[in-house]
C-alpha cells in the first residue's frame, strides 16, 4: 500500500484501527467459503463519519473496499478478491435503542445476532432471523446476505424484518432510507434493495430492525415417513392449513443415516423425518398441535411424536444437531448449496438429486427448511478422489439445472458471493440482470464496493 | 392524436380495444383525487405481448403512457397529466392459478382484490391487503401503491405479500423478477422496488401473490377511553405483548361525534375508541381475548366490550362504518392524508393536530390503523369559505412538518401520486431522492411511464 494512502487512512482512524501487518491482514482474507484473498489493509470503523471519509478516500484513489461482518458466510462474499481495504465492523457493536412500544431496535452494524437476541429477551421480543451462525454473525452481515434460518417459515427472513437503514453508497454519499414505522408508501423501497446486496451497493452503518414479540410457549413434534415423497406431501398439507409452524425442518434418509452413525441409535431409521414446532399462547397450543398432527398424518407416516418436556425436545432435535458435525467429519470439503424450489416441488427435487448423485458418483445429502422449500444440498465430494474432483462441477451444474426447471433459484439464505456468481445468468432473467447492473452503477459508479461479487462480469 | 400513431395502436389492439372518443377518454381522465387530465387515447390490453408492443411504440414516439387499474387511488397517481395514452387493465382479470401447497396465486393485473378473495375463500386462504376499496380496486393498482388496510397490522401490506412479478420497463424490455418461493437471496430485490413505484418504473402484466391461510375464527372488541392519550397508551401496550391483533383501528373524539350525528345514539361518546380484532383457532381465542383485554385496560379506559355474536360485531363496527358517509356529507372536499408515525408518537401527533386545527381554523378529524401508526388525517376544509381556502395549504404543510419531527412519513398506504409529490424533498433524504431519480432513469430513460408522478421535478 502506498505510503500516502496509509497516511490518509491514519488520518481517518485511530492508530489501533488501521493495520497493514501481513499477519493481521491474513485474518481478514477468508470467510466460511474456503476461499481467500489478502487485503492490503484492514480498518476498524467505530463511527458513521469514519465510513463516509473512508469511502470518499477509496473512491478518490480507485481502491476496492469490502465491508465485513464476521465472515461467517459460505459464498466468499466477504473475501477481498481485488485486494484493497477490508472494513471490519467488529468495533461497531452497540445496541443504540430497544423500543418496545414501536417494536423496533436500532443497532450498529457489528452487533452479533445472538447478543441482540439476549438483550431483547427481557423485553419479551426477538429479531426473527436465526441463522445457525447466530452466536458469531453480525446483524449487518445478516442484512447483506438476507439471512434466514428455521423461524423464517413463520416470521420471515431478514428482508421481512428491517425497517430502515443508514448507509454510505459507492459515491461516498451518506443516506437514510426507510422509517421507524411498520408501513410506508413514500417512494421506491431502497431499504429492501440494500438487503441482500452483499455490500455491493452501499455500506450499512446503522439498522432499524422490526421486532417480534416472543411467543409464550412452544411445542415440538417429530414425524418420520417411509420416504421423502410422503414427508413432502405432509409439508404441503401443513402449509395449507391455518396454523403456521415456527419451524418445519426436514432430513432425508441419507442425512438420518449419517446422524445415526455419528450420534447413535436414538436417531430414528426412516425414509425422511420432519421436526415441527408451533408457538403461541399456552392455552392455544393443544389445538395447534392437533391441527399440525392431523396435517402431518397421512400415507407413509411411520410415527408422529410430540415432546412432553424439555429433555424430549432435545432428543427430538438430536438428529438435526448431529448432522453438521457428522457431515464435517465425513466430508470436510463438501459443497453446501441452499437452493429454493416451490414447496410442492420438493419431492421431485429430492428424487432428481438421487439421479444426479448416481450419475456423477457423488453422494448427496439433503436437509433444511422444508416449509420454505429451502433445501440444503450437500455434495459430499472428496477432492482427493480424482473422479469426484472431475465430476463435481458438472454435478453442481446439474443440481442447479434441476432447480431452474422447477422455477426455483440459486439461494434461499446464503447469497451469491463468489461461489454462485457464474450461475446468475442461468438464474436471473437477462433484462433483470441488466437492471441489477444498471442499479449497481448508480450506487457505485467506479465499482469500488466489494468488487467481483454477486453480479457476474 | 396523429393518424399514424392511431394506426400503430390499431395494429396492436383489437378494434374495440382502442379509443380516441372524447367521451370515453374522459372516463379515464380522473381517479379518486378530484384531479383530471384527458388522455389522447385509451387502450385495453388483454395480453402481455400487447403491453410489450405498446411500450415500444410509446418509447419510439416519445408518448406518455399511464397504466391504470380502476382509478380508486386518492393521490392522482393514475391521472394522465401529460396526456398520451392510458392503458386500462380492466380486461386482464383472469386468476391464472391458485396453488394451495405453495401458498400462492398467479393473477393478471386487472383482477379485483375482492374477486380474488372470493376465489380464495373455498381454498381456506386470503391475500392480506384489504384496502377499503377492495370491491373495486385491482391487484396491480394495490401493487403500484403498496396498498394496506386494517389487516396490515398482523399480515403486512402489499410489499409483504407479493412473491414475483412479470413486467415491461420503460425501455420496452419485458422481464420477470422474484420467484414462486417464500425465500430468496439471489440478487437485488427488483420485486419490492416495483411495489409502490406507482407505474413509474415498469408496467406489471402478471403477479405471483403470497397467500395466507384464513384463520378459523375471530373475536371483536371495542374499547373507549377518556382521551386519545389513554387510547394511544393502550395501543402501545397491545403492540408490546405477543398476541398481535388482526385489526387495531381507532377513532378520535371528533370522528365519534360525527359518526354519532350521522348514525345515532348507539355510537358511544368518548375521547377515543379502539376496535380490536384477534383471529386464530377457536380454542385459542379466549386466551387471546384475555391477553388483549389486559393490554387494553389501564388508566383512562371507560369501557371494554367483547362482541358475543355477529350482530354485536356489526354494532361495534357501526361507528367506523358511519364515519366515511358522515365525512362525505359534511365535507365533500376534505383533504384526506394517511401519514405514518411511530406508534408511540400517536398521542403527540393527535395533540399537535388539535393545535394546527385551531391555528388555521380548519376542523381536523383523525381515525385509522393505530397499530401501524398509520393515521388518516382529514382536513374538513370547505373551498367556499375564503379563509379556509387561504389557510388549507399552510395547514397541510404544518401537518407534514409535525409528522417529520416525529420521524414519520407522508403516506402509509395511499402513495404519493400528484398530491404529495411536492412534499417529497421534505420527506426523503436528498441522497435517497437522487438515488430514486437515478433508478427511474435506468428503468425508463425517456420518462414515458406515468410522467409527473411520485418524484418531484
Amino acid at each position: 500500500m502506498a505510503a500516502a494512502m496509509l497516511d490518509s487512512l491514519q488520518a481517518i482512524f485511530a492508530a489501533d484501527a488501521v493495520s497493514v501487518e501481513a499477519a493481521e491482514c491474513a485474518v481478514y482474507a477468508y470467510d466460511n467459503s474456503r476461499r481467500e484473498a489478502i487485503p492490503d489493509a484492514v480498518v476498524f470503523p467505530t463511527t458513521h463519519e469514519q465510513v463516509v471519509a473512508l469511502v470518499a478516500l477509496c473512491r478518490g484513489q480507485g481502491i476496492a473496499l469490502t465491508a465485513r461482518g464476521r465472515g461467517t458466510n459460505t459464498t466468499g462474499a466477504s473475501v477481498p478478491v481485488s485486494g484493497g481495504i477490508v472494513a471490519s465492523f467488529e468495533r461497531m457493536q452497540r445496541i443504540l435503542a430497544i423500543d418496545v412500544a414501536n417494536r423496533l431496535a436500532v443497532v450498529e452494524p457489528g452487533v452479533l445476532n445472538a447478543d441482540l437476541q439476549i438483550a431483547l429477551k427481557p423485553h419479551g421480543f426477538f429479531w426473527a432471523p436465526d441463522p445457525t451462525s447466530a452466536p458469531f454473525c453480525s446483524i449487518a452481515g445478516n442484512i447483506a446476505c438476507n439471512a434466514g434460518g428455521p423461524r423464517a417459515v413463520k416470521y420471515g427472513a431478514t428482508r421481512d424484518n428491517v425497517l430502515a437503514l443508514r448507509a454510505v453508497n459507492g459515491r461516498g454519499e451518506e443516506f437514510r432510507c426507510g422509517k421507524p414505522t411498520s408501513k410506508g408508501a413514500t417512494g421506491y423501497d431502497l431499504t429492501r434493495l440494500l438487503i441482500g446486496s452483499e455490500g455491493t451497493l452501499a455500506i450499512i452503518t446503522e439498522a432499524t430492525l422490526k421486532l417480534t414479540p416472543l411467543a409464550s410457549d412452544k411445542r415440538t413434534l417429530r414425524a418420520t415417513y417411509v420416504d421423502m415423497a410422503a414427508a413432502a406431501a405432509a409439508v404441503a398439507r401443513i402449509m395449507a392449513q391455518p396454523v403456521t409452524p415456527c419451524a418445519l425442518e426436514y432430513m432425508d434418509d441419507e442425512a438420518l443415516r449419517l446422524a445415526r452413525n455419528h450420534a447413535g441409535e436414538s436417531i430414528p431409521v426412516a425414509g425422511a423425518m420432519l421436526i415441527i414446532e408451533v408457538d403461541g399462547e399456552t392455552d392455544a397450543l393443544p389445538s395447534a398441535v392437533a391441527a399440525i398432527s392431523q396435517a402431518a398424518s397421512g400415507p407413509g407416516l411411520i410415527e408422529l411424536h410430540a415432546a412432553n418436556d424439555a429433555g424430549e425436545v432435545a432428543r427430538l432435535w438430536a438428529a438435526r444437531k448431529a448432522l453438521s458435525p457428522a457431515l464435517r467429519t465425513l466430508a470436510p470439503n463438501k459443497i453446501n448449496e441452499d437452493v429454493v424450489v416451490p414447496v410442492s416441488c420438493v419431492p421431485d427435487l429430492i428424487a432428481g438429486l438421487k439421479r444426479i448423485s448416481a450419475k456423477h458418483g457423488i453422494p448427496i445429502v439433503t436437509f433444511g427448511h422444508a416449509g420454505n422449500g429451502n433445501i440444503h444440498v450437500n455434495l459430499l465430494y472428496r477432492p482427493e478422489d480424482p473422479q469426484q474432483a472431475r465430476n463435481a462441477p458438472a454435478c453442481l451444474s446439474d443440481v442447479f439445472d434441476l432447480v431452474f426447471t422447477m422455477d426455483g433459484t440459486l439461494s434461499g439464505e446464503h447469497g451469491i458471493g463468489l461461489a454462485k456468481r457464474e450461475f446468475m445468468p442461468r438464474a436471473i432473467d437477462p433484462v433483470s440482470l441488466e437492471l441489477m447492473r444498471r442499479i449497481k452503477t448508480q450506487f457505485d459508479p467506479e465499482g469500488i464496493l466489494n468488487p467481483g461479487k454477486l453480479l457476474p462480469d
